[in-house]
Parts: C-alpha cells; structure tokens; sequence
C-alpha cells in the first residue's frame, strides 16, 4: 500500500493511525456527516491535511451494512465548518464525530451540490480517501459485520503540534520515520509437516 | 390503487390502517426486522394474513435516506416466530418492532437464503408489498426527508378479533364496507380568479 501512498506524499509518509472500525451486525452504529482533519487538527494540532486515509475492506459491504457514504469532491473544499472546538468535548482520547458534525445546514448544501456515494465492494477491496472529504455511515441493519482496516499516514513534515498532553501512543502513533518499501518477496515461515508449506 | 388491491382481495377490502412513516433528515431512525401481520395477530386478533400494503412515496427514495430493506420472498414461509405476545410491550396503542423483532438467528438464516432488496424509487412511486414479508429498515443519514404514505386493505372476511379494548379509531379503521371503485372523472374544484383554473 506503500507505493500510492508515496507517490501522494513524496517527501515521506508514517503511520499517524492505524484503526479497524467494526460495526456489529443489527446493532452497529452510524457515523455522523464530518472531515477527518478537523478532529486531527483540533486533537493533535496538526498543521495542514497532508495525510492520507487507506481503507481496507476485511468484509463484504454493501448499501445494506453501513457503508462509509461520501460527498464526492467535497475534498476540494478544504474545511467546511471553521468553528472552534467545542467547549466540552465527548472524549478526551477520541474526537466523537458529534463534536465536528457538519450543521445540517452545511450537509443540504453540500448534498444539493455534489450528490453522495457509498462506497461498497467486495472485502479485500481497497480505498485511499482525503483527510478532508465529507463522510458519514448509517447503522449496519444487516445479519453481516463490517470490519473496515484504516491507516492514515501523515506527511513527515506535518507533525503533531500538541497544546497539551500528547494523545496515547495507542491513539496517535510514536515512530515518524519515513516508511521505506522493501522491494524483496514476502518472507512466508515455513510450515513443518505441511504438503503445501512453501520453502523458507 | 383498488384495482391491483381488489385483484389480491377479491372478496373485497376495506382500509384498515391509513398513515405516514415520516423518517426526517439526518435523524430519522431505522425499523427492526419484522412482519407487519405479526404486529396485527397480536394487537387486533386478526385471523388471517389477508391483507395488502400499499405504500406511496412522497419522497424519492433512495440508500441514503432508509428505504424500507426486504428479504425477497420471505412472506412464502409464514410468520417466522411463533412466540407469543411479549409481557410488557412497548406501547398499547402501538406494536413496537421491537417487540416483534426477528431473532439475528433468523436472520441469518433468511438473508443468506433470500438475501436483502432495498425498495428505492422516484416520489410517486407505488408498491405493493404482502403483511408477512419480512422487512426493516435504516436511519436516515441524508438531508432528504423519507415520508412514505403506507394504505393497509383488509379482506372483508378477515375481521378484527379484540381480546380486550380495541386500538382507537385513527389507529385501527372502523368502516369495514367494502370499498367500491367509482369510475368516474376526477372532480376539480375551480380555482376561482385564476387563469389556470380547470373548468369545474
């Protein structure tokens, strides 16, 4: 995943986040409408949003499982919502979406504008979206999970700029040295005893 | 709309419930799985599934906005739980899906048979859906509103069998006439001092 990723942040790329958002079949919850970096910005004080989101489908997802839906090319944009943050957050680990939801006001607009578009596709598909494109999701009514893998990586000249204290080494990654692709074959172990182990 | 419904209930039919599933923006809330004649066994006492559901968009309807999910075909198998009335239901005036909700079991099993279909359309769209099809529904991310006019007709030998008080009038209908189309042209009131007015 390494290879988009530079050619979209060629003066080196880190993991900030590393994530699996999972919504429970019947029960799993929506997301409301917002923009990555506003949270980022307002949690870590990140300076600019050059970062990029890679999204790994470990499921199946469909309109019926609570696919992220997005306004296409709200991106361009930048921030939508210039307000500062509010005064008494939901959590001080985590950026609840309800903190940085767009107004409805804002979302109509936009909507009226670009439209919307649910990303589906079969799991093991991959997607790389903008820190700063509108997105929400509605509940997952379905019998099926949706397990969806997030690595965003952050520009190496876009560091955190922390108020106060840092956000946990769990939340927020530590080791900012840029990513270098190993262009070698995929080291497989291998399996004793097994017909169909390949050769170390 | 009676003819199709006369077609399905050709002893003849009368409106039993007449209203509006309003699911606002952005906040309109989903519907558990169920079967609609389950919710009427229980709170009506009526004997049969004889019943059609006409449903009417007012909205266009679409994934975003919670279209009513189907399983296709469900409504072959009869009602799916037999379980009795739940101890405290949610309210007396009204079954709450929740107390009729299918098992995640159940739905497991149904789905991966039947799989799910979303009722999607143009304002002005008419379907017909039977009272044992198994369907819900989710929230409304959207900035569109979803209002969908629901017109449920009962076979005329398929009356309501009240164990106790009946639900009130506007919740249950109480005109059981059969209903007899009139094939006549729509009367149009004139618009009086206006240039566009049909003449009446």
């Amino acid at each position: 995943m390494l290879g988009p990723v530079r050619q979209l942040l060629p003066a080196g790329a880190y993991i900030y986040q590393f994530k699996i958002n999972s919504k429970a079949p019947f029960v799993g919850a929506g997301w409301s409408w917002h923009q990555d970096y506003a949270a980022w910005r307002l949690a870590d004080g990140l300076p600019r949003p050059d970062l990029v989101n890679v999204g790994v489908f470990f499921d199946d997802v469909s309109e019926f499982n609570g696919p992220v839906v997005v306004v296409p090319g709200s991106h361009r944009d930048g921030l939508v919502t210039k307000a500062p943050a509010p005064a008494s957050p939901a959590s001080h680990q985590h950026v609840d979406p309800q903190d940085i939801a767009l107004t409805p006001e804002d979302m109509r607009t936009l909507v009226r504008r670009l439209g919307m578009r649910s990303v589906t596709g079969p799991a093991g598909t991959v997607v790389l979206f903008h820190p700063e494109i509108v997105h929400g999701s509605a509940t997952n009514m379905s019998p099926y999970p949706r397990r969806l893998l997030i690595v965003t990586y952050n520009d190496v000249r876009n560091m955190p700029r922390y108020a106060g204290q840092p956000r946990s080494a769990y939340v927020v990654g530590r080791d900012t040295e840029p990513l270098q692709p190993e262009d070698l074959p995929l080291a497989v172990p291998a399996l004793a005893d097994s017909a169909v182990g390949v050769p170390a």
